[in-house]
C-alpha cells in the first residue's frame, strides 16, 4: 500500500534530519539515493524482518547503491559489545569506508546496535534508521541514542549519534503481533501523558481495534516523532529537559532489572512504571487523582496491565538505586505536575516510593 | 620544579576547554577540583608513569576527590576493544557514574584508551588528559580523537570526544628517553612545516641538546597546542581542513603497517613520510626544492632518519590503498604548496608516488 507520507524535520547540533512517516515510506524518501550512492553500504537487518519483508526491502533499495547485508538474530544478547567487534571486522572486510552509510532495519535492538556501529566506525559514518516495530518508530529511532550491552549492564556503553534519516514505513506494522503493538503503544501513551495532547485525545476516542488501522498508526507515529523531536531538539544530550521522556522509566527499569528482562516487554514494564509514577505524582500533591485515573484507564484500555503479581518491593527499591539516571545513589523521578505537564529530576523519599509500589503495581501471589 | 604556566583555550562545538602547559602544571589547574569533586573518578594510569611518578601524581590529586585507579601496561595491545569491555566492567563495579570524570595519565595509547572509555561510558562523561610524553602533549591530547584497535585494524573504532581539560605538565618529560623525545619532535616539526612559523624558527636556531631544556620544551608544547587547536577549531570532525595535520601520515602510516608497527616509532615513520611527501610536493611543482631541503635537514638535525633500508615499495603502495583517509581506493595526500602552506585532499598518480618512494626514503638492503 502506498500513500501520502508526512515528514518531521529534527534539528540537531550538527545539522538536521527528516523522519519520513507513512505506508510505503521507504519508496518516498528520495534522499536515500544520495546517502547510499557514495560507497558500498552496510545493511543490518533483523532476521525476522528479513524473513517477512526481505523481498519488499530488496525492491525498495534496488538501484540505490551497493550493499553488504548482516543479518541480526532476534534477541537482546546480539546487541553486545563483543558482537559489535565481530560486526566491525565484518564491515572492514566488506569494504565499508568513511564514505559509506549504515542502514539499520528492525526494532529497537537492531536500531541501537546498527547506530552504535555507525557512531564508532572510523569515528562516525551516517546511519539511516528503518524502524519496523511500533516501539522503534515512536521512540528509539528518534533522538540519536545508541548503545550496546556489557555483561555488567544494559545500555551502559553508547553514544549520541544523530541519524541522517529515519524512515518509518507503516507497512511493516501489518505483520507485527498484538503484544508488540502494545509494547509500542506504552511509549506513545507516555507521550500523550506528558504533553502530546492531540495524541491523548486520539487515545481517549479510540480503542485497541480502532487504533490498529494504518491511518491511526501513522498518526500515532507522526505525533510521537513530532513530540519527541521537539524535546530532544531542546536538550540533545540529556542535560535536563530530555529527562521528562523518562516518565515511567525509573520504576519501569527497576521492574525489568528485577525480572532480568525475562517475561516482560519494555512497554509493559513502562506501563507499570507509569502507573506507579502517576500515583507518586498524586501523593506528592502535584497531580489530581481524577486525571491519574484517566491515564491508568487508558493504559488498561490498550491492553497494558497496571498491576503484576509477585514483584518484590525490596528488590524493586534496590534496583532503582542502580539505575543510571540516579546520582549519588538516590532515585530521581520524572513526574506529572498536571495533565500534560511533566517535571523532572524530582527526588522522592524512599518511604513514599515503597508505599506506592506496595499499594499500586504489586499484587500478592 | 614549579613555574609559570601558559594556557591555550580551545573552542569546540560543545563548549571550550583549556590546555594548561608548563612545569608543575598539575598543581596549577584549579578547575580540576570542580571536575573531580562530583563523584568517584576513574584514573587510568600507564604502568611506567606510575612507577616513575606515582608519588608526584598522588600528591597533585590529593584532596581533589575520590579515585579508583586502573593501571595500563605499556603496549598498544592494551588499547583494544576487548580490553575496553573489561575496563567498562571495572568502572561499573567501581561505582563510576554519569557524574564521574575520567583522568588519563600517560602517552598516546593511554590517552586514546581513556578517552574512548569516557566517550562511551553512559554515553559520555568528562575526561581530563594528562599527557606524559612529548608526542601526546604536542599531538594526541588536543583535538578530541579517541580510538581503540580491533584485530582487523588500528584506530578504526573511535569517536570525537573533546576533553574537559588537558594538563601538559612538562616535569614528566624529565624522565622521557631520547627516542621518545624524538618521537614527539616529529609531530612538532610537522606543525613547524605546515604553518607554525615561530616553531620553525625555534627549530632552525636550536639543536637536540638546546631544545631538550624545560623552557624550550614548554614553548614547543605551547606552540603546538596553539597551532593544532586553531586547526581543529575550524574543522572539529575532519570534514576538510583538519586533513592538513595528516602531512607525512599517508606514507607514514603505510610504513607502520608494512612493518606491522614493530621496530619503528610513530614519529620516525611520520618523519620518513614527511621526507617522501616533501619530495612529492616538489615534483608536483608545488614546493621549491631548497625549502624541502631545509625541512629534511631539520628532521636529520633532530635525530630523525629520512631513509630506511629494506622497505618494499610495492608493499608500501599496497598499504597506502587501505589507509582510512583514502576514499574509493585512491590515496590522497596533504602536501605543501610553499613554506608553511599546506594543501590537502590531493590525489597523486601512483607512478609519481612509487618513484618518490624508490628515490628518497627507501635504500637498498
Amino acid at each position: 500500500m502506498d500513500g501520502t507520507v508526512k515528514r518531521v524535520r529534527v534539528k540537531t547540533s550538527g545539522g538536521s534530519y527528516d523522519v519520513v512517516v507513512g505506508p510505503g515510506a521507504l519508496r518516498h524518501a528520495p534522499e536515500m539515493r544520495d546517502l547510499l550512492g557514495r560507497d558500498v553500504c552496510a545493511m543490518i537487518v533483523n532476521e525476522t524482518v528479513q524473513g517477512l519483508h526481505g523481498a519488499y526491502i530488496r525492491s525498495c533499495f534496488e538501484g540505490l547503491g551497493e550493499f553488504r547485508t548482516h543479518i541480526m538474530p532476534d534477541g537482546e544478547e546480539y546487541k553486545s559489545f563483543p558482537q559489535a567487534e565481530r560486526a566491525f571486522d565484518w564491515m572492514l572486510a566488506s569494504g565499508i569506508s568513511r564514505r559509506s552509510t549504515v542502514v539499520g532495519i528492525g526494532g529497537g535492538v537492531t536500531g541501537d546496535f546498527s547506530g552504535f556501529l555507525a557512531a564508532l566506525f572510523m569515528r562516525g559514518i551516517p546511519i539511516i534508521h528503518v524502524p519496523t516495530t511500533l516501539l522503534a518508530m515512536v521512540d528509539s529511532s528518534v533522538g540519536g541514542k545508541v548503545a550496546v550491552n556489557i555483561s555488567a549492564g544494559k545500555n551502559i556503553i553508547g553514544a549520541f549519534h544523530q541519524p541522517a534519516l529515519v524512515v518509518a514505513d507503516i507497512d511493516f506494522l501489518g505483520t507485527l503481533p498484538d503484544n508488540e503493538l502494545r509494547n509500542g503503544l506504552a511509549e506513545a501513551l507516555k507521550h500523550a501523558f506528558i504533553g502530546e495532547n492531540a495524541l491523548f485525545e486520539l487515545f481517549e476516542k479510540g480503542d485497541f481495534d480502532s487504533i490498529r488501522k494504518a491511518e491511526s498508526l501513522m498518526e500515532i507515529v507522526y505525533r510521537s516523532a513530532l513530540f519527541k523531536s521537539s524535546v530532544v531538539e531542546r536538550d540533545e544530550r540529556e542535560g535536563g529537559l530530555r529527562a521528562i521522556l523518562n516518565f515511567g522509566h525509573t520504576v519501569g527499569h527497576a521492574v525489568e532489572s528485577l525480572l532480568e528482562y525475562r517475561g516482560i516487554s519494555h512497554g509493559q514494564a513502562v506501563a507499570l512504571g507509569m502507573a506507579a509514577e502517576l500515583e507518586i505524582s498524586v501523593r506528592a500533591g502535584l497531580l489530581d487523582r481524577a486525571h491519574a485515573r484517566r491515564c491508568t484507564e487508558l493504559l488498561e484500555r490498550y491492553g497494558l496491565r497496571i498491576r503484576r503479581a509477585g514483584l518484590d518491593v525490596d528488590g524493586l527499591m534496590a534496583h532503582m538505586k542502580y539505575d543510571k539516571k540516579t546520582s549519588l545513589g538516590r532515585a530521581r523521578f520524572a513526574l506529572l505536575s498536571g495533565p500534560g505537564k511533566p517535571v523532572y529530576d524530582r527526588e522522592v523519599l524512599d518511604d513514599v516510593v515503597r508505599a506506592v509500589l506496595a499499594d499500586t503495581i504489586v499484587t500478592g501471589g
